[in-house]
């Protein structure tokens, strides 16, 4: 269900027009959580259409990678769970999970061709998906201003014949200084749910926008550059720039580096940030709406916790 | 410290023999955690090691990822943990985590060397570590008879010239139907840490080991079977089966299966069953004592939480 940033504005009693002007979003989507809506759901149904868009069958599939930026339960692994929900819980197709929070997607289709190339698989199934918004309540504005639910899917495969789609770089640069700047502390063994001392504000996503702002506009120069110098490809030769959904301020970091609004992916106004399944979410609807066509470069860019910035330079 | 089987067996007042019997399992390793001793400390750890027994430096290290069965916490990563630990938090190294519980290290030691053949990365640093122990006083005494705490880590990089070290083969079926015999249904956003319908149990590993037993030795026959012919090397040829450690019986299965005792790496008695970690330390103690070295074909073995069934097949 939609939720209007006015609608929430008034649940947390604050300035109508505060979380339009502090994150950009203004509208953003939420699960019927106490009706069995949840990330479980949101991801199984994108996978479907995913593999419909496709013209494969669900039988075709013969490796589930799951790139969430919060699991689902601590074990098994999300990819597991979306297995058995697609019906392909006798199937015995290949199911794990990559992880690098809000960069996950990305990552899972670097790594998706190699296993391809290979001869592991022939068709990958990615999923994202996220629905933080049943843990907002007890978050800090800031964070709960920002958040949506969302989920998105892909399937990767061979590249047809007379078509160009490639992967040309990949990059991710973790700076763990920045750690805490956004994290969850629980609900792992360091502050275990169970234990005396962990407290619920450990259970949900905590963030120093102002200080991870700082931080990712620091490493953000010189790793532009360097992408530009190690992938031979200049920035400008991006038709888009597919960009994790971090914030209003967020977005507006890459203005100011060379790429023009109307080449920077943006679906934050009415989405909000929805953690990994953001970049693949911007990237369907760009492709949907025929903004991006094959043979398109791209760079699906993101920060994400860790904290880390993750370069994916492709030809769609 | 040491936990022994018949201590704990005092803990948790049953027969004294019970926890022998029934799991394999004379003693096990615990970390102190009251006093600061953790799965961070002890992948910390390994992995300091396994740089010095590679006689590299740390600063040699171009990417880390985490291969645990559980997390340290929900966000960001577990490898950007242990990059922090290492001192490494201004590196740039990059982190990610790879996730299909007890089978995540086979996983990672496939995924690593084709990134470094695609020279995206040079030494790969591995870590698998666990420490459910502090988590183990409310679980089934089933599972608090079988768990300890450990971590093992490598670092991957070219084959040097001379040497035989390779991949052969990597294999991972899943079968969500038995998503739910071994499983922790809390630590997500599905029954999140702070709603109210979530209970203390949902949060620590709960395991129906007679089922997972059943369902893992429908799946082990077919699965061997088909190894051989895809991989084109008969399971006669492996120096040693290492498999995960899951439990007397489950070790077991492999000497009906045509391994003999001899060859299936074993250090269950002494250590339990370590989760993601188990494959890489009794690797890593085959290695020190010389029953593999470079050269020899081993084969990486493991049923996991999803329920999978892992193989890598490699020459160390």
């Amino acid at each position: 269900m939609v939720k209007t940033s006015q609608a929430l504005s008034h649940e947390m009693d604050i300035e109508e027009d505060w979380i339009e002007r502090a994150s950009g979003v203004y509208s953003r989507y939420y699960v019927d959580f106490n009706n069995g809506e949840n990330a479980l759901l949101l991801g199984t149904q994108a996978a479907n259409l995913a593999v419909k868009d496709s013209n494969i069958k669900l039988e075709d599939i013969d490796c589930i990678i799951g790139a969430c930026g919060s699991p689902l339960q601590a074990i098994p692994c999300n990819a597991s769970l979306f297995q058995r929900e697609l019906g392909l819980e006798n199937s015995g197709v290949s199911c794990f999970d990559v992880d690098t929070t809000c960069y996950s997607f990305p990552l899972a289709v670097f790594i998706a061709p190699t296993l391809i190339q290979l001869n592991v698989y022939n068709k990958i199934l990615i999923i994202s998906s996220d629905a933080p918004s049943p843990t907002l309540e007890t978050a800090e504005r800031e964070v709960r201003a920002l958040f949506g639910d969302g989920a998105a899917a892909v399937v990767v495969s061979k590249t047809p014949e007379g078509e160009k789609s490639k992967v040309h770089h990949f990059k991710l640069n973790t700076y763990s200084n920045g750690a805490d700047l956004t994290s969850i502390k629980g609900a792992g063994t360091l502050r275990h749910p169970n234990h005396s001392e962990t407290k619920p504000e450990d259970n949900v996503f905590q963030m120093d926008g102002k200080k991870v702002y700082k931080l990712a506009l620091k490493y953000l120069k010189p790793f532009l550059k360097e992408l530009e110098r190690e992938s031979k490809i200049i920035n400008s030769n991006y038709k888009y720039i597919v960009p994790h959904q971090t914030s209003k301020n967020g977005m507006k970091i890459f203005y100011k580096h060379g790429f023009a609004v109307d080449r920077v992916a943006n679906h934050l106004t009415n989405h909000g940030n929805c953690i990994a399944a953001s970049i693949p979410m911007v990237l369907h609807d760009y492709i949907k709406e025929e903004k991006i066509k094959r043979g398109d470069k791209i760079l699906l860019f993101g920060t994400s916790a860790g904290l880390s910035l993750g370069a994916l330079s492709l030809t769609y």
